[in-house]
């Protein structure tokens, strides 16, 4: 027997809405309902999404609380800032997936220095493979289990889902954070990331012809809206102090993320060896779905993440250079954005977390 | 009630046979049985194609016999010229379905002259849109409906793959030819085409160095082996005398095909103008699940089929240049391969042809 | 001894402009003047093209005849039908060199059909190695040597640089049409085009998000403005009636133009081969230092030309087609545009044509 | 009056040496002599480099001291631990530059752990710009003036050429090692790195359909052998115990190296600001026509440096995360090995050092 949800999408014309539509296109349990867009509106579909054939003919409306009233679910694909107003006004027992960084920060004084708006509240966190201390700062043993944020999802009718950046940096560091074999204090990440990253905006330096055969750093020096997120997710893990230096590199393709990050070793582990290492991530991702840790000695590339909703890790101890190095693999529409979406929808409405995911890439 | 369909791939560490398995690994009817190899024997599945993570562990065993027998479906992805002497080797109640060029052509002639091997004889073609004639030759009405190739493939135990160009082609010439409002005499065709296409193989044009940043033609001058197998399918529509130009590019994607085909009118069609000519692309293709003619006035790109069987196609005359202009867009590696032999399995099996495809692509 | 030339750029923080910049500042004769601008007057150069470094800190002032007076020759790389006002108003002995396509075609039909505003008049044409009739209808002889366009700019003072696309095209077909050896009557020509070609407009379709791995044609069904111009420029080499059906596809690189042309063979050249038809492509390009026929069975690819002034072509006959193809590959940028207008200025002033012009490409 | 140069290439038919042709053949006191391959002696040079026009037609001989002799200067193009061997064949008087890595390394020990074969010994270093203690662990004054390694090529009549990803990490972090600003005992640096810094090795990871639309780390963990060379100069200028975390990722440019490096602070400097820090890269580079640290807030992209010798660098302070932070953009086969080697040459042999070089990007 088929429960079928209705879900509505706020700016269906953004890359990030249209990437939750393809989903949820193909979503065994899901008819979509209302697609709204703002300056958009009274198009169509496929005139901004041609890629979404079975969806091309529908129409945009405009984002008011009329047309998303009589939905299960009701996605917000809007620029940040946006949403909580119309949030505010959707009924409490529709289940609101945000996935504007509007309701993901606990902080209002880091909302602040970073988006410099009102801070409009914090939401769960869709990101159910997060570690969650207490039992962090230890290593984990069968006596006191890693928790997770999955935990907190079920049954959930606000969501906010992570930035993309986040969740390839998160799902790298964490498990050494947790088991504190890592020192948070002196975190370093420098990222390869896609375009569609940076949305569908006209900025010259978004070109095709200015984005080909070249590597184009953005942000750097501490002031990517990412790194209070981060840091609050590893403090979620059982870090105290977190700093981190986050460098995103735009890199010629349209999608995934490939961040490496490095750390030093926490006191006390000075002799570890790559192996013991690999077993702090082994543990805190067994049996996950969508987060694996490979084979020891394979290294995650974008193109076995591209349309999965999958995160590879791997990890390894360089002696020379007193560092662990871990590099995650993600596609940063999927995994990123509109996936984590639909497995944590899928996980608060008591679905199988897998339900409308694949862990298959599309490669070469 | 599921039926579970046990399914073999032969070749399984190359490009063809890893996006067979991209596709079978999410199919709900098919458990996928044995994975075979010639020198990559003995590996695993996750050395050759780390993105397929649910069959990563899988190990390749020897491609014999005995390793394909056991299954209902053994699918070649091997070199021309090798499918012959395996197939031979398989019951005939099993579902062989060839990804070569082995059992493509009916004319023994063809493929001597373009293959230079023994002809292995012919399979039923596995492109369920294929119009065939009689009929063909006048514009279709209720009373003569166009025949497809589709009826062939139902219960079929034996199934030829069409050539990736050659699809994409036949996909967008035919409704013309069939409908007699093109002149097959004088044919042109330009393909964009991404690396993929060519193959695993180790040559220096092939490597990312010498592809990123550069468009390269090859088998230019009438040379390409996809130039018979074309010219079949548009006789089988109805062509009498067919004669094409056609020159695929090399271009920095690694997947798609953009095929410009263009032809002057029939001699009684002069004063054509697109909208009619659309009517009989649109008559061909109406309920197609897979194949498509878009709104007039958009033209398809490869990303809108990224991943997805989709095969779009639009159509124009230039009433300047006295030609009609056709482009068609499929992913090379989907409907141009693993995707087409999955529908043609589905049609053979009586299952329903779109189990296990997507028309969504993966955009941006 | 060493004269200095003053050269005033209009329109410097576009590609076409930035790209003369290239060259202009590497030019062993030549002094960069003013640099103009429209709404970036008052920004410097290096904001918009920090690949210039020894020009990077020079700021952009209005283009207005003031700005431009003083110089020995001005180029205009402005918006098409911009070029028309501010040429008017700069001196006679003045060389003005316009990027643009105001003052390119011969008839203004053409201009008010293609281009839809008033026509500015029509200055000498940018490209030195046009084949000129008569002479053209019969294949050359000691006697009766080919004449080129390049005696028409010694000493001009005004020259209207080509299409990049309308290059690649004109100089691929016109030894065939000079000849009498192809038919114009029918042409065909689809071309791989990067996406500086399309200029540095912010429009959805130019991003990279878009652009990567994805082949998008555009201006398809014989809209596109360079259309009249390839038919003119075979008109002057010889050719009575000229129709081509011209389709244009983005490619995921930034630079080059990858030209395939197909011709059917002009009545009485049945019989012929690819080796014969090099003879005409041979005569036609022997001594030119930038348009080069290859050894045979070697094909061009953009990347052989990128950041040259080379123009590197083709020709084989397929018989089986019974037509002629020819690829052409050149850089858009350069030989399509900012090299063509050195190598005009340089003979236009009496300099060696290859002055600050290279012919070896940037590869891999 | 002219002096002309005769420079032999051995290993043309690689990128380095491809490359290293590209600018001899437009180099002003330089006549290209003997080109020696190995497994291709015998074939053309346009078989393997078809962009460089004015060679195409010189054949390849074999590597030879015969072959070699009669040059006033010959580049070693060889693969790594083959340069050695035939270097000692030729005459002291004759400059031999050495793009491979046989000479670089002062260390043994060094070279033994990283390319575990004999140590040929070492030759000066071809970086111009390398920064020489002693005066390098207090900031520069008047009084004492940097020395750089410049000095020491003078004369030189061998050159060991260093490798690309040292050259980018080098020259964004020596100024803060030689002003004893940062801390060598802790730094990261994580490149993005185009395809042709590969080679052209037949290896499935470097196919295009591999690289295309992937980002691929590769000698993750500290086994890539430019590490020794890096600590080597850091030492060189001033730094006492290196430690470098070191990863290369590969990313879908065909060139250019994007290095963005990271490090702490050393004792003393806690308070500093952005702007102080510049001062260091200023002093150090001021005047050098090849390393240009940008305006502030601009920041290198490789596009910049496509083709020109130049390496351009950023630097900021990251309040939050402790860390200054570095970008550096070359082109890797210009700044980085065969634009190195034309520099080193001309001050080898008392020319200016920019001759034959440009510091023009070609952009977009």
């Amino acid at each position: 027997m088929h429960m079928t949800i209705r879900v509505a999408v706020a700016g269906a014309s953004g890359y990030a809405g249209g990437e939750t539509l393809r989903l949820l296109a193909d979503h065994p349990e899901v008819e979509v309902g209302a697609l709204t867009a703002h300056s958009n509106a009274g198009t169509l579909l496929g005139e901004h999404h041609p890629h979404l054939r079975s969806l091309a003919a529908r129409e945009l409306v405009p984002t008011t609380p009329e047309n998303l009233a009589g939905h299960d679910v009701v996605v917000l694909a809007l620029p940040h800032g946006a949403s909580g107003a119309i949030a505010a006004q959707l009924p409490d027992d529709v289940l609101v997936i945000d996935l504007g960084a509007d309701h993901r920060l606990a902080s209002a004084d880091d909302w602040q220095a970073y988006y410099r708006s009102e801070h409009a509240g914090t939401w769960p966190y869709g990101m159910p493979e997060l570690l969650l201390a207490p039992g962090a700062r230890t290593a984990p043993t069968e006596d006191t289990p890693l928790t997770k944020q999955r935990e907190n999802l079920t049954g959930a009718r606000r969501i906010a889902v992570p930035g993309c950046n986040v969740t390839a940096v998160t799902l790298g560091l964490q498990p050494g954070i947790a088991s504190g074999l890592l020192d948070p204090a002196d975190l370093v990440a420098v990222l390869a990331v896609g375009y569609s990253g940076a949305g569908k905006s006209l900025k010259p330096h978004l070109l095709a012809a200015e984005g080909l055969g070249s590597a184009q750093p953005y942000a750097v020096g501490g002031s990517h809206r990412h790194i209070p997120e981060i840091a609050q997710n590893l403090r979620a893990a059982g870090a105290h102090d977190v700093s981190i230096s986050f460098t995103p590199v735009l890199v010629p393709m349209s999608r995934g993320i490939l961040a490496t990050a490095t750390a030093r070793l926490a006191p006390g582990h000075a002799g570890t060896t790559t192996r013991a290492l690999r077993e702090a991530w082994d543990e805190a991702y067994v049996g996950e779905p969508f987060v694996e840790l490979l084979p020891e000695g394979q290294w995650p590339t974008t193109a076995m993440t591209l349309g999965a909703n999958t995160a590879l890790v791997q990890v390894a101890f360089d002696e020379r250079a007193g560092r662990v190095v871990m590099v995650t693999a993600i596609d940063n529409l999927v995994k990123g954005t509109a996936g984590a979406a639909v497995q944590s929808m899928n996980i608060a409405l008591g679905l199988p977390q897998t339900l409308g995911l694949t862990v298959q890439g599309v490669a070469p």
